[in-house]
């Protein structure tokens, strides 16, 4: 075991060409064994595993800064930078993090979640080195799918312009977490398979080994070099960034070479590397998609295993449906088909879809655009993604009041992929921007009622699910719905609780076999139904509002202005998150932390004076 | 006068070339004697005349939909599409907006006002044009400017790939407000100086002159054509789009026979076009950046205005100062270097400044980079630009609670430019992200002492300040701040109106000579000082709450949730903007019209049994 020796970067420096090799083979099993255990980003750390192993050979970490971006394909750099022994703890409660987290080593240089940031972030980086005189080198990592961001393709344009001292090196695998889209990237496909970028390539190997980065630098200057290595058919030459590649990204020997050979370089270079998502694992390797972020397998036998029918499947599902009877539905998803549960609208109306790549802002501006010329589009969106879209969201659809329906899904804490993924700001970013109307349906059959009212109503209507299973809803039956209207689930004679979305399951608990406390099932945010909630205050009961939200900005705080517009005072508590980042770990255990379990409810119920003994809990 | 017979675009189809050439001047005329009277964007639509009277020529809107991306060079379309009459009304009281708007015109095919959304508003037309079987042309006008924004890049990756039939047109005047950035911007500039290019325009025009659009569509399939047309060293090839040019922006006729000759082309086109800022006037072509937005004028003795001392130069003066005594602090823009009152900045401290160009997500995730490595940045954005930045903000700054300091200028209703410019969300959808601190001063002095505090607290701190002018504060002077602390401006016996920001002005006015009024200058939102918040509410006083924002989600609400959390109920009203987009007009009328001006806040008073009389009204 050649792992064994190595505990940091460091150990790496000493290592033959084969103990190398070895240590890849070491680390490949060990991220399989640790996935197949614990779940996790399996195909894309596989696929990276050659690259991190040279980024540590050439360059020295935490000296210099190494860039993941999204940070999810960083298992290996986990591995050798110190948390070899924690790594079997990743994405657990009191684990390390699926992700790279700066306040988690020294050795990540970004805490990150999101895709396309490594290369502002680097630029970032570069030029504060610069400013300040120091001297080490930034490198940004980043794959084919995060470059369909818009900001990663304008990080590069002011990159081209400044120039600083900087490498990047895009991890081209041809995916994002389903196939990548885009022009930009078949492009790359294509550019790979031209006969003179061969040449080119073998020419250009055969001239880095006899030259000195030094020498490489002057001869990089002049035009024989350029038409060498500035390709200038790509796209890259037109921003004013040095291009190297493509190179086989699992070739180690060749990988450390060429690294060498260009870390010393002046300015912006892109390396361009090519691997294969899955790398090494025959399964993820064949079905990269499925094998991107698994729940833990048998690593022997590795099998697919249902997760079971969740709030995105019965999104699909009812999409899929409704798009039978309604032609001008249309449904646009930012990169995430498997994630929203799209895979069989995707199949079923092909025509009536579109991927958009990892660009939310795009997306919701594309949706605009088909909302003015008559189509019914659907934008199945993450929460924590929809913050991309936040001002288009108001300056292209919400200003002119455009019907766009948006699925956000995941919603409220969302467990492994910790504080980055969290859905918890929307409530408060969407309540605020005029026409927008806010929704949370309690199961499947009222989200197909939500949806098909939407779709019927017009303007912006964001509706709002967790990260969750569901109850399947029968096929075929669109039940009506009394939009803005809440529902009483539990009549109560002293106290109601409001409860939006995921939380509801709670209240229920909380307020089980206790006739003094009913339940409302409080499903639309805006419009509130101050209807109901002024007769509940005027009729004197207390009141308790929960959600799986910041409290700051939530509906608790929509509540209280509502009260506050009606003149009436009844005595009420506000539970929702606490102003503070979740980081990953289980989500029952962080609702209990943040004070919006059954247990905080009764808790909150008990300070107003009404005893509610511990109920019993719920099978 | 050829204008005095065209209403509408049809009026277009049958005048000579001479006429045509002679209406684009009266145009140029037009155009500038109302940016005279009115102010307005005058530069921008000087360079855009030929352009738009040549796409009115050729395409028959409302049919076809021409969208202008950003919406403000479009005064030659307003004026052509049957709003000649009222065009002097424009960016006035109940006037035409200074913008593209759909509610406006059904010639006006986006409601715009920010950069880059042309191109994904297009797309998604094409995409429903063809799903619903309709035959209509869209074209997409993108300055280079709302080039260099990451949406724009990215919905070109998207439309190289779906390829729709979509015309997008790139005019290309190497500027955005300020001289341009970005490397594709510098490149283009290169690409219309090589011989080769020069040479392909003129052999590409004489062979468009030579061939019918159908015949023209097959070459273009051919190799041949290949090499005329898909420059291959060009970046839009990488993207998959057809690109023709560059061509003169301003030569009419030849702009009108290569519209015609490519309008029926198939799949996505990217027409080229050199335009100049300011065409035809003297000063505006020599100064675009002052001429880019100016005052009114004297047309027959242009001569440039002073528009007061701003928050902006506020801002600007402060730090500059700042920069000499701290040597890591680091200023970055998004293109607003005038807007922001960086000029002098940008002047004395070259080293440590950068203009991102018009994306405002890179600029904050640069400014997260550097702050990973030591510099102090201070990102100078518009509200309403800073809602392009809200997951970097959250993701990539407020998570590892990182120093960037945000100078949020334009905040509340910001008069001329209307709903899209508003700067009235950002309390809401800041404060509720952990780690993000929120202040407002009240001159120019405290601005100066919350600059410099928020370089020494460190962590994410946004300090919010309005469109407006401002006393100028005396150099070298700076003041040191209770940070988190309120300040009593006026003692009340009964109440206290808590102001934060730019309403502070009218709460003194409704206090004045009301010895029960009291008025505090609420500067801090987050923290909120919920020591003074408390002592108000238990020795009794009655309550209002003032800002220029949103009231769902801002300050008031803020009051409201930190009052339930202390189990106090005074008697509080909270007055904001009401839920509804305010368009352009007179900031004092829009503030009246939203009842948070001084009338306003003395009705709530007297609602609360108050009764203050008319004060004076301060001169």
């Amino acid at each position: 075991m050649i792992l064994q020796k190595v505990n940091q970067p460091q150990d790496l420096k000493t290592l033959t060409q084969e103990e190398l090799l070895q240590l890849a083979q070491e680390l490949r099993s060990e991220i399989i064994r640790v996935c197949a255990q614990n779940g996790g980003h399996l195909a894309s750390s596989l696929g990276a595993v050659e690259l991190i192993v040279a980024l540590h050979r050439v360059f020295d970490s935490p000296r210099d800064r190494l860039l993941f971006d999204v940070g999810h394909q960083a298992y290996a750099h986990k591995i050798l930078t110190g948390r070899k022994e924690v790594f079997h703890t990743i994405r657990q409660e009191g684990g390390i993090s699926g992700f790279t987290k700066v306040s988690e080593s020294e050795h990540d240089a970004i805490t990150v979640g999101h895709a396309s940031t490594s290369l502002a972030n680097a630029l970032g980086m570069a030029i504060a080195r610069d400013t300040l005189g120091e001297n080490y080198h930034v490198v940004g990592i980043i794959g084919d799918g995060a470059l369909t961001g818009g900001m990663a393709l304008a990080a590069l344009n002011v990159i081209g312009e400044r120039k600083p001292r900087l490498l990047m090196i895009l991890n081209d695998n041809e995916m994002s977490i389903s196939e990548n889209v885009g022009a930009l990237n078949r492009y790359f496909k294509e550019y790979q398979t031209k006969k003179w970028v061969q040449d080119t390539q073998k020419w250009g190997k055969q001239v880095l080994e006899g030259i000195s980065p030094r020498l490489f630098s002057l001869v990089d200057r002049a035009k024989e070099a350029a038409k060498l290595m500035l390709h200038q058919e790509n796209p890259f030459y037109a921003w004013g960034i040095r291009y190297v590649g493509p190179v086989d990204g699992h070739d180690l020997p060749g990988l450390i070479h060429i690294l060498e050979q260009i870390k010393e370089l002046d300015g912006p270079t892109l390396l361009h590397i090519v691997t294969q998502k899955g790398k090494g694992y025959g399964v993820a390797e064949e079905d990269p998609i499925y094998w991107h972020g698994p729940p833990g397998f048998n690593p022997q036998k590795p099998e697919k295993v249902s997760k079971g029918y969740s709030w995105s499947a019965a999104f699909g599902d009812a999409v899929t449906e409704l798009a039978h009877k309604e032609p001008r539905l249309f449904v646009i998803t930012p990169a995430m088909r498997e994630g929203s549960g799209l895979v069989k609208y995707s199949q079923t109306h092909p025509e009536r879809y579109l991927d958009t790549g990892i660009c939310e802002d795009v997306a919701a501006t594309v949706a605009a655009g088909m909302a003015l010329r008559g189509l019914k589009p659907v934008l199945a969106i993450y929460s924590t993604f929809m913050q991309r879209a936040y001002d288009q969201i108001i300056h292209d659809i919400a200003i002119e009041n455009l019907s766009v329906v948006f699925a956000v899904d995941r919603a409220g804490i969302v467990g492994g992929d910790g504080a980055t993924h969290n859905g918890v700001f929307d409530i408060a970013y969407l309540r605020t921007v005029p026409n927008v109307q806010i929704a949370a349906p309690k199961d499947a059959l009222e989200l197909r009622a939500m949806l098909k009212k939407a779709l019927e109503l017009g303007g912006p209507i964001a509706i709002r699910y967790a990260r969750d299973n569901v109850e399947k809803a029968p096929e075929g039956v669109w039940p009506e719905i009394e939009w803005g209207r809440w529902e009483v689930l539990k009549e109560g004679s002293k106290a109601y609780i409001l409860a939006f979305g995921k939380t509801l399951k709670y209240a229920l608990e909380a307020a089980q076999d206790h006739p003094e406390i009913g339940v409302i099932n409080a499903r639309f945010l805006k419009p509130l139904d101050k209807g109901m909630l002024e007769a509940l205050a005027l009729e004197g009961y207390k009141l308790v509002t929960t959600e799986d939200h910041q409290k700051m900005g939530g509906f608790g705080s929509a509540v209280l202005e509502a009260l506050n517009e009606l003149g009436l005072k009844p005595d009420i508590r506000v539970l929702g998150l606490p102003d503070v980042f979740f980081d990953h770990g289980s989500i029952p255990r962080m609702h209990r932390e943040a004070g919006i379990d059954a247990a905080a409810i009764r808790a909150a119920l008990a300070g107003m004076g009404l005893e509610v003994k511990t109920a019993t809990r719920r099978v």
